[in-house]
């Protein structure tokens, strides 16, 4: 199968900030760790701290499935929930830490309602989690 | 008269999108025929899926007027609505559908009050109903 | 085409009051003027203070599209909304005033949901407009 | 016995009007049905769209119980309200459908707490059963 | 001076209605120890159970001043307010009973943004106060 | 015909408890009550103070029809919302006493919404009518 | 009879702050305009910024009524409204400006529930009122 | 390593009720098809309606990890949400549906904060993948 | 005196869990310091964690008082709340920790106001003091 | 020991006021039956009407515990909630009377979250078993 | 220039209270401090704990500017605000932390509406910047 | 030292847009101001109408302290929000207007609570104070 794994704001920034959160693996060693799951598929990786930017990349996917990290904008953007409702291909939200046990605002995902499902609290892992989801 | 009509995010996949809501005409095909109602105006399209660019259009605008259907940047998009305010050219809000027989977070835009007026509901014809307006 | 402009409460007293808001034209005035601009087809013009019998008005209404002001009953009557929602003629409703620029409590129509669209901000050639939208 | 019952706004759409929810009898044919169910009794009917009229019919009511169903007015009418509470007989609030399980705004009844009871979801039977309740 | 006294809303119950809150004396009784108050000022004395003649009252007012108690539609009447807003004339809201002592919904009134002032809880002598207001 | 009727939390202390709001009876009184106004149909009377075991019951059910006073699991058992949507049994919601008439959080019932209709206000008289109701 | 007029925090900058809200005459010149119009009654006045000591005021007056203008302790001063509530003697509240057409937070008083009744609007008259109010 | 998967409120209804959100499979063959998948592991399945003994569950749970779909006790289950707290075992909570996808009170879990992680939309697979967390 | 001490959910796991919050003495061994501290009484000691056993404890309840710490069930159980209300036996809610100094949801009891008083955050003594409460 | 029992605005009018709630006795005798009750102990006592000095009398105590009735201070005063977290001597918050089963207002109380427990509910003694808890 | 410098409520416990947040500094310490680095100026200190004297202290000033940190009557004093807005000098709201990091009750402030501007964040510095803003 | 000055969307037309509120020193000429002012340090300009371009230049900034004014993303950009938490240099908030007097909405700031401080209502002096305040 082909993923597209979307990062949004902020997660380039993985493993530099706020480490007792996230850890001190960057993104790079991340996407890395993920394709070598998922050897046998074919993974591309998506990072814009640009909202609109998120969107186009949503809009022109070529893919099966599309794991989706949208960081903040998960909370606010109804521009990239309306992306997600308007094409055909599955989309799994996922987060890395858990969002709930964090400040109120992290509650609430503008996302979930037109997802597939939701995968987080695993670290890395929600992202490997999620294209396993696929193949089940 | 000039217009200028801009389009915000994921607008770019009307026609393709949510068929149900939004019919079966293309973005460019809608222009068309905007363009053709209104042949002896002068008319300018713009898309754009990122918000801040959306400000720079209506910052830079030379035009009599602008229809603006700001698709999900309606919603929470304080940046546009400031951008609004900051020009003196008058903008009227269009949508396509009837945003408020829909989900219950598209019944709130952010940016009617800094708006002259706002007409919904009528499809492609939203467009030129607002460009008429100037003209009666 | 056969149109039937229903107009609510206070708007007999338009040209009179609040003249800072909705002009010096006399409701009488205003309905001359959409007369004129749609003289290719038949007008009929009804004004109540009266919240039910403006539901009777829109339950008995003879007319290929309703365009309705409702006035302040915009923001609270659900009775108006039922009567709407009890009829196949469709509804468009329509304020002069950008009543988004206003009072807090005009922000809220509990008509919009069932009405067809909504025209508002332009004065008298709201109703034109809307009128308008059914011969596009 | 005597039974009074008041039909609100909308009401005399009944049969007509959104047939998927109410049913295709018109009111007449349901208080046919009523009278025939009651043939013991004595039932009088009224149907106003008007606010003030059903307060009045509430003030001058002539019998043993009230069977009201207010249909809009019952989610905001403080009139209505107050008229049911200057009055020492008895009121039964009914509803033909489960307002319950529609839009939110039908969920809360601003009448309930001054009447004596409430009857909802068994179509015209609603009223029989009101009926019913004072002859147990 | 000459004063209207509004009247809304099930006040002619007063005296019958739920006498532990507005005593025994009717309305009749009430005006006719108002008019004797205000000897020498013409007092017309006006009730209305439907909310638009309320607005009509108001709007064909040929008054100094009017004294209004709108009874239950003080907390939900948008259209008797901009009636009142669409007037010269100075308008007074009036309650007998201390209505920020009863049931929650009787503590918002819509109506008093746009009066000149309030008076309430002075029983019958509400409403000479008001119209004392305007002799001092 | 077969009816259940399922009593919730502290119904077995009717007669016991507050009895200003309840009256005197007890809920055996009650219950033989039901049966011999339903003399011609068959009674099964299920009572229990533990949230879970009420929705074993309604799973389980074997009737034509379930009579529910859920008591205060009214208020917030999604659990019991939840059988009752599992199930293809009608179920009527009733209460002896009229809960809106009472504490504030009494007048949220979670059940309403996927229950076929509700009966409250008429004391044990409730449990008769939504039996009766399946009969007209 | 005897009346004691409280004047809280900041009224006795009035006729010095904001002008256009109060007018320019100062708190011991209406003070002395109150006293002339009751004439035949005793008048005391006092004022004080400290809301404790509004309290301790209306703990130990000896008068027939108090006329209380607590200004801006109006919106959260349970402690007064506590105070009211501890002693026999009438308290009517009253506002020189009309307070709801003011900010949203002047709005809501939290003394008038515990008060015989509340004036507001009438500039200096509102205090001459409330102590007529005694008089009828 | 062992893992205890435990299933509230209704859940044994699955593949009975409302099959358009669950499917046609019962709890026992999804549990079977849990085992499968997870053959090298050790798996215990509990299910209980009832609140409390969902708490001792979790309490005396002897497991690696605990795989929790609470059902409705979700959405207002501060007891279970106490017990998940009480314990060392990590905690993942899942549903087989997208349950913001669904009705609003549906939204909000009162779990996620004291669990490991979330796993929600993807049907039966939900509980695999929660396993299979433990194992990456 | 006979004193009945009713602990809900979770409780026994006092001592076990969180004890940063509750202190390492097990529910046993503070029920035998209870006992001790009240050598002149007669205590009994429940502990449930179906929320429908503690009213039927309460319910049941042979004792001069009871001293009920409900746990989680505290803040949502109505069902725990109508089983005090149908007692004569007078109640004493009592928690170990500052439940005001915790989690928001920790600061709405419904079941303080059908209870006697209320007593917090001084660990086991909490239940000491409540039983002493009845002996000054 | 020594306590400081600091009594906050009105409670000087105890015995006086609203005996209904708060009995006959007076502040003076209510101290007295506390000193006399805790005989080996040394209490200071000390009341006013005036927050800011609540404030100072907390910032300067000399005692080994506070027991601290505010009155309707106690829904308010960010400031004394403040003065409390500025001494490191433990503050109880006390109530004579049950206040969650009076007005919604004096349900939220801001200073419990600073303090290092509550007792209300239990007339006077709810000062002597504030005390009492320092000594188990 | 010639500044007032005004504390609020239990600011006189600076250096003393909660050093984590406000440093070791005493009030006097840092007033000093402020006046050295303002040694060009003039500067006078005013500390109270009583909301009504800090409205006197406002009313009365002497001086070009006020700089005021009201402390915890920042969030709820309705009379402090109408004091600044009695008085033509421009005032300054300071807080040495960082209100907007601490709990949500601080991120209120009633004040800054009719302030001149805010400085937050800076310690003793706060104060320094309010003057230095006067003489850029 | 070395500041970077960060202003967000809209600023660009500040002198030319709402003259009434800003000014008419355009940003250029802001911007030569600030860098007078602050002559001994090195200052950094940007601006951006796109809010992930924001983000962007606060991750890569090479500065001692940012200073930042996010005009209207201030109010909703959490993904700001997050990218000022994920680096150590200190950001001080600006705005040269006090928002707190302007439109409701502008009232909340998400980014406060992660930045060192806010400075507000001072002009282009906002941003002097700002950089002065790393100095002191």
């Amino acid at each position: 199968m082909k993923f597209l794994f979307i990062n949004g704001v902020n997660l380039n920034m993985t493993g530099i900030r706020e480490k007792g959160v996230y850890g001190t693996e960057t993104l790079e060693e991340i996407n890395k760790y993920i394709a070598e799951k998922l050897s046998g598929d074919e993974c591309e990786f998506y990072q814009s701290n640009i909202e609109g930017e998120i969107c186009s990349a949503i809009q022109n996917a070529k893919a099966d499935a599309i794991i989706l990290n949208a960081g903040a904008f998960t909370h606010y953007s109804y521009a990239i929930r309306d992306a997600i409702a308007s094409i055909k291909i599955p989309v799994v939200e996922v987060h890395m830490s858990n969002v709930h046990a964090r400040e109120e605002f992290r509650r609430n995902s503008v996302l979930t309602p037109v997802c597939k499902g939701e995968i987080l609290g695993f670290g890395k892992n929600s992202y490997v989690l999620a294209a396993e989801s696929f193949k089940l």
